[in-house]
Formats: C-alpha cells, structure tokens, sequence
C-alpha cells in the first residue's frame, strides 16, 4: 500500500507544471527513499529526472516498489482542482489498477485576517477536537502501463557550474527565443554569456559573477576549472524553466562533451534536473582551443 | 414613461454577463413592483429568473406594464461602456420602439486620496451648486419584439437546500466539468457531496456543513428533510455560475421530480434564480428507494 | 558616430508600441536637436511624428545626421528585452548598416526593499567602484533602405484644442467603437460631444469643460475659436490610443478642413502626434454653417 501525504500540496502543481510540456507519459516511481521519475521527451533530445525524498513529506509509507504510469496531462487536470493551500495525498492499493489523489482543503476560519490570529489558533484547536476538514475532494485516475528503461546517469566532474536567479535564467531565454532558435552559453571567470543570431539580428546578454547581493537567491556564482563555450537549443531551455516557480535560483553545469544540467532544487526535498545535449555546430566559434 | 436611476450601475452590468451566456434575446418587464425578466436557454432546457425590486432603485417611475424585447449581446455591449462606479439611467418614451441607457460617472475630484476627504466633501456641495456630472454618457438602443409565454412558477417544498459560498459551487462546477459532464448531488445530513466520471477517471468533493465560522457568508448550510441525489449537465451549471460575482453565497434547492434551483441574492433588490430538471440516469445509483 | 543614453528606457518600449500598431517600416532621423520619425501608416491616411529632444537623453552624440531605417516589428521585439527599469543605449557607427541597443540592468541591491536604502547608497557607492552592471544586453539589428518623403507640416491655427484625461479618451474611443465605426466630434464652450451610430442602436458621449480638479492631469480644458463638428474614422483613433501609457494627458486639436492632431507629450523630451483627415459625410448634419 501507498499512502504519501503532502502538506504543501501546491508543490506538486508546480511540479506537474514544470515537466507537462516535455513529457506527455511517464512512471511515477516510489520507494522507501522517496517519489521519483526520469522520462525522456517525446523526441527523446532531453531527459528530466525528478526527486521527491520521502522526509520531505509529512506521511509517508510505501510498503513495496511501485511504479506507477500516468498520463500528465490528466494528472494536472487533476491537481488544478487542487486549491493552493490544499494538503495533498497520493494513495494506491497494491495491485491496483488506479492512484487517488485527495485534496483536504484547510477549514476557512484558518484563512482569515491575521488580526483573528490568535483567536483562530484557538479555534483550529476546536477543529482539532471536530477531526475534519470542511471540504475533501478525491480524484481516482487509471493508471497505464508505459515502457521505459531507467538511465543510470553517472556522476560527472563539470568544467562549469554558474548559480543565478531563475526568474533571471527564464528572462533571458525568452527574450533569447524572439531573436534566434539556439543559444550559445559561454563562461568565463568574469562571468556567463548568453548569445544567439537570428534573420534580424543577433543578441548578447552577459551575466557577471555577483556575490555581493542582500538575498543570497539574487546572486550569481561561478564554479569554473576551464572555460567552455556551448551550444543548446532554445525550445528546450525554454520548456525546462516552466520550473521556475519551483525555486528561486536555477545552477547550470556545464561540460564540452555532456549534457548540459539545469537543476531546479525543491527545498527540503529534492529536484527537477533537465539534462540536454550540446548542438554541435559552427556557432562555436568562440571557444578557445583548449590545450 | 419609464425612468430608473440605479446608483450602483455596476450591478447591472454583473445581472447581464450573469444571463448573456444562457439567453440570446428576452423581454424585460417593468411594472410597478420592479423590473423582472424571465427567460429559457435556447435548448428550452434551463430557465432563468431575474427580479429587481423598485425599492431597490433610487429613482423608480413606471407609468404603466412594459415588455421591451431586448438582445442580451447588444446590452451587454452597452452597459460595458459604463464605469464601474457609473450612475446608471434606463428611460424608455411609452410607444418608444427604443430604450435609453445614461451613464453619469462621478466627478473626478471624488475619486482622490482620502486625504482629501474634507475637502472632497466641500468641493462636492460645490459641485451641488454647479448641479452636474462632468461626463455624461447615453445609449439609445432599439427594441425587439420578442414572442415568450411568462410560465407561473408554482412555489414547492425541497427536500433539501444547501446554502454555500458562491465561489467555492463555482470553482467546484469548474473542476468537476474538467473530469466528467455531468455532475451528481447528494445531500445528506451531514454534507452534500458533488461527484462526477470521466474518460481519466472519477472525482468527488464532500462539503461539510459548517457554520462556525469567521464570516456569515463562508457557512455552508444544509437544511434537509430527505436525503437526495439528482444528476445534472455540468454545462448548465457552470453557466449558471457566470451569477457569482452578485452575491458571496448560492443556494441549492433539491427536490427528486422537480428542478433544481440554483439562486443568487441580489442584496436588498432580488435574486436572479436558475432552474434545470435534472438527468434521468443510471448515475443515480447512490439513491436509496424512498418509502 | 551615434550614442544615445536614456536612463528611462521603458519610454523607448512605449513608443514603439504607440506607433507599432500604425506604422511597419520607418526611418529614425538623428541629429544635434534629438531623435525624431515622420511616417505615413500603410493605407497612408494617418500620420504620425515623433520627437524626442537631445536634452532628455543622460548623453546624446549625434556627429552627424543620420537617418536609421528599421522595421518596427523588430525593434519592438528586441526592446521588449530590455527590464522596465533598463538603461537603454542605442548606438551606429557611421556608415555602417547595423545599429546596436544595449539594456543596462541595474544591480539588484539597488531594487531592494527602502528599508536598506542607506546601505544601499554606500553599495551603489561601492558598485560604482567597481565599475559595472551585473547584467548587460546587446542587440544588434540590420537597418534597411526605406524610401520616404519628409512633410513639412505647416503650424496651423485650429478653432478648438481640447485637453483631456488620456485614459479617458481611450476609454471613449474604444466604447464607441463597440457601437460604431466613426465618431463625430463635436466641440462647444461647455464642452465635447463623442458621438457615433451602429446597426444596434447610437451612442453619444459629453465631457464637459472641467478645471476644478484635484490633480491638474485629470482636468477637460476647452480653448475655442469656433465650435467645430468633425467626423473620424474610430480604427484610427483607436491605433492613436496605444500612446496612452506615455502621457497623463492628450490634446485633440480640431479645425474644419483641416486633419485633427492627436498628441501626447512625452514629458521633458517630446511628443508623439498622430494626424488624420476627417471624413466627409452626411453624419456632420450638427454643423452649423460658418459664415
């Protein structure tokens, strides 16, 4: 039996959000150790890996493997009837043919001014003692047997690894894409380079490390052992920061010869990583031969 | 002649994209009690009634019974024109073949920071004096003859009626219709449950009733002499849910045989009230036999 | 050698999309005086003139005239790279058939919250020794040979200038345009009359001259020769419009035989214009015959 519950159900939404546009089926696999799923996109160009630990959730019990086929789209249909604040449960029966999500929305006296704060912490202890929310709702959904083999993706050393703002990495992806089709990312110890061309003209936007800044999720890092130049398609960057409500900051890892890593930290929980590899093309024409 | 003066324009504006999605053209009746409408969807499945009361109005004159035949397209294009804060005027000549909408908006210095109130208050009895509103808006619209047999509509006992938040029905409707079309309510002592089946699977969201809470208008009711369970087109419903913007509450009358009434009170003038039979199906399974 | 500096450079944004709309093709003519555009919308009905003075600029070198012909469509595309907050430079080398926008970020601690707003002084002090934006765009776009006339445009006496709430006229003109196709307007001493005629019905629209007002932007101000009734084409003046978000304020100048102009100061640098002859028709019965 499958029994995980979710005190931030939004999570999942956003979740379920970030990897729809890649991916249209993929096994949900669960284990002692966590929630997880690795799927290639329907072009099989790029591979997303999600991990979901089990401490992060408030319950969590799996009693055996389980791999789970879904269809993302119906699982989103599903959690957008979810409201925000909802605390969310995945429950599956072992052998069963479906999953049950169940959202439990938190009673209304719960949501009201802060000025009724105490007085609501009183009442919540009265919803306590009535054991009950106000509203439930309970989605089954079939589930569906899908092929997949799971990659194992070895631990790599990267020439490069830049830390920045993901609202900043998602700005400039878009405003990329309105000028060319591919980007090249080229970095530096001053910083990273993000550069495209198009029919109308072409585009440089250079980030520069940034270290000094009041919140530390507004800075911009550079690990660097080599400097290196690539290039990747901007259709993907652009699925892949669909994760930006996940976490403020995005880090790029970044080696000639491997796919590029774009990786979207859950806190206290785990990650969506986007992997994608390199164009191989004369737009790199910037990179120093490296001896 | 006729001539009302409602000072809250806005309201009429929320009345007619509350209906505009059911009912193409209809008549608007005015006679000394008020200003009414009744109306059937174009599929003669759903029945929209609307009634504002004279008392309501600021200024209410109706020399004798008047039926203007109106496309609800064509108001609504009007009405759109008036500012949320518009003083609205509807004049109509007897024998007129035309209506007239007059939107007054209020003067500008009105709208300024409350720090200016006092001073608001002088330069409004100012205004007084200049007697007049600085623009000045009206719409002449033609009538249509519009042929309708005003149904009685007798007043019938309910088996159950639940009285709920109007956006907690509308966002219920909105989920469900994203999994199944047609929608089952239950009512029983201790809830009213709202399911639905789909393609992708089945979905039921259980409301509590629940009465102790901040504000009046997030109680979810349940007044029941019988438990009941009736099917509808969810379609129907979520039209009918275009009224939630006129009141923070809906109520939900049930009886097995009649049609269900979902109404919306239009505070201190009236209600618009929609009616729709229900299904006859074999979804209606949970129904216990009633002696 | 072309560089120009704005440290506004969301009013870049704004002009484009002011003009956009209306214009495809056009060449920016640069010289020691500013940065100005003349250019006729493609069924060459309206015109339209900017002009953004050389003082309004942080820094402004023009060496020697030049004239930039760019599609508008593109160039929006690339200033809608650029934050709202941006510095914007625009820069061309003499005879080179490129010109380059360069977007400037400005470093984030500066956007952080007031309460570190003194800190902030000495880190924008220390930032400025370290010489530098953390962020720098540039986008360089091909110009192109556009064949065009300049028009002197004669300074003319007009029998009325009406000055008004831009977002009022906006809001006027895209009212009517739900009714209609052309507004006749109709200006006296107490005021103007927007007025048109539809298949469902007329509508017409008065504001009154109003000068007793809390903020002088809000203010209707009428100066009149002679009251002047002319009739336009509603697209247009709905195109002319998208100049709203530069300007508090529009004024409409008006005169019999004459193309009205539309214009909206761009504050401390310039104004757009937009110019459009009226239509002759049977719809200006109001005019009174002018001896």
């Amino acid at each position: 039996m499958l029994e995980l519950r979710l005190v931030q159900g939004s999570l999942l939404k956003k979740v379920l959000e970030a990897i729809r546009e890649l991916v249209t089926d993929a096994n949900f696999d669960c284990s002692g150790t966590g929630f997880s799923l690795q799927a290639m996109d329907s072009s099989h160009v790029a591979l997303v890996a999600l991990l979901l630990r089990s401490e992060g959730f408030e319950h969590y019990r799996c009693d055996r493997n389980l791999s789970m086929g879904m269809n993302l789209n119906n699982v989103s249909k599903m959690l957008r009837c979810a409201g925000n604040d909802d605390i969310v449960t995945i429950k599956a029966d072992d052998g069963s043919d479906t999953v049950t999500f169940m959202f439990e929305s938190p009673s209304q006296w719960n949501l009201s001014h802060s000025v009724f704060f105490f007085l609501c912490l009183f009442v919540e202890w009265l919803s306590f003692l009535r054991k009950g929310q106000d509203k439930i709702a309970d989605f089954e959904m079939k589930l569906m047997d899908i092929d997949s083999e799971h990659l194992g993706i070895p631990e790599a050393e990267y020439h490069a690894i830049v830390r920045m703002p993901s609202s900043e990495f998602a700005r400039i992806c878009k405003d990329l894409s309105s000028i060319g089709d591919t980007v090249v990312i080229s970095v530096t110890k001053e910083g990273v380079k993000f550069s495209t061309k198009g029919d109308i003209g072409t585009a440089n936007i250079v980030c520069r490390q940034n270290t000094t800044v009041d919140k530390p999720e507004e800075a911009t890092i550079i690990e660097m052992k080599e400097p290196v130049t690539l290039t990747f398609a901007l259709r993907y960057m652009n699925s892949f920061t669909k994760a930006t409500p996940l976490s403020s900051t995005v880090s790029l890892s970044l080696s000639s010869e491997l796919p590029i890593v774009v990786e979207y930290k859950i806190a206290e929980m785990g990650y969506i990583r986007f992997y994608l590899a390199p164009k191989i093309e004369d737009e790199e024409e910037d990179v120093k031969p490296q001896v």
